[in-house]
């Protein structure tokens, strides 16, 4: 039952999400022995206004 | 002190969060037995391209 | 596919949190009019030295 | 390697959200004796609709 | 900046655990062209009574 | 109503996480102007075989 969430900075194409929740959910069944259906991620899109590293914003990096 | 996340696909109505608020805080406080105060929500819609099952986004299933 | 994590502090009985998986997956379907097989919950215990309110541990209070 | 989420009521302006990364930094490091860099700060934004306290959401309050 | 959480049941092993952050990080950075480096894995680790599906703690299932 | 999770290797000291979330507490409320009785934090600990950043664990580093 691995529930996954992924937090990226916003922006990606459809087509990288669609790539990225099937490739993850694969390499996620491969190394755990679970079945794919049983694999829930969720996608978190973050502004760069909301995201930070070291005390800034990547909007200010 | 409850903190409780519900993570579900946009496209729900007022009506439905002010009844879902309302009732998970109820239920919550009858078996914990904590004050209604007490109990905080916070609700995260995800986008059907976001929320993903089996190597698939909501989106396409 | 509502997912909901409850935060609580740790020390709640094993029958507590039967009863709360229970209820609150009966009440988020009642509202949002999904089958409860749809419904993932984690409860997520914390230590008193692990949570505060008001610049101040639990442990402290 | 501290990950530090902050959920607030959305509204706030980017100069606000901008000292807060850099101030929740620098007491994080200090505390903690870490790098600056090695703190990741995420900034989530709720509507009024989206949080709820006492089973009730902000928007009613 | 991908920040990743795998909640898993716990008693993986180690091995496991070393084998899921190589891949997913792998698979992560192939789709959305970043350096390894700026990948974050979190494993939370869950007890099967803090874990249900359906109104049922896996414990019980 | 700032809700605030800061996700920390473990092995910090009860002193740390008192003065941690202290100061935390006080710069948020200097910052975004609401009493500190609003603000939660929860501290959520991370063993060294719980974190990995570029595709390996912490404990491995």
């Amino acid at each position: 039952m691995p529930i996954i969430n992924v937090a990226i900075l916003e922006g990606r194409t459809l087509e990288q999400k669609r790539k990225l929740v099937e490739e993850v959910t694969k390499v996620v069944c491969d190394v755990l022995g679970c079945g794919e259906d049983a694999v829930t991620i969720t996608i978190e899109e973050l502004a760069k206004e909301n995201l930070a590293k070291g005390g800034k914003l990547f909007l200010d990096r």
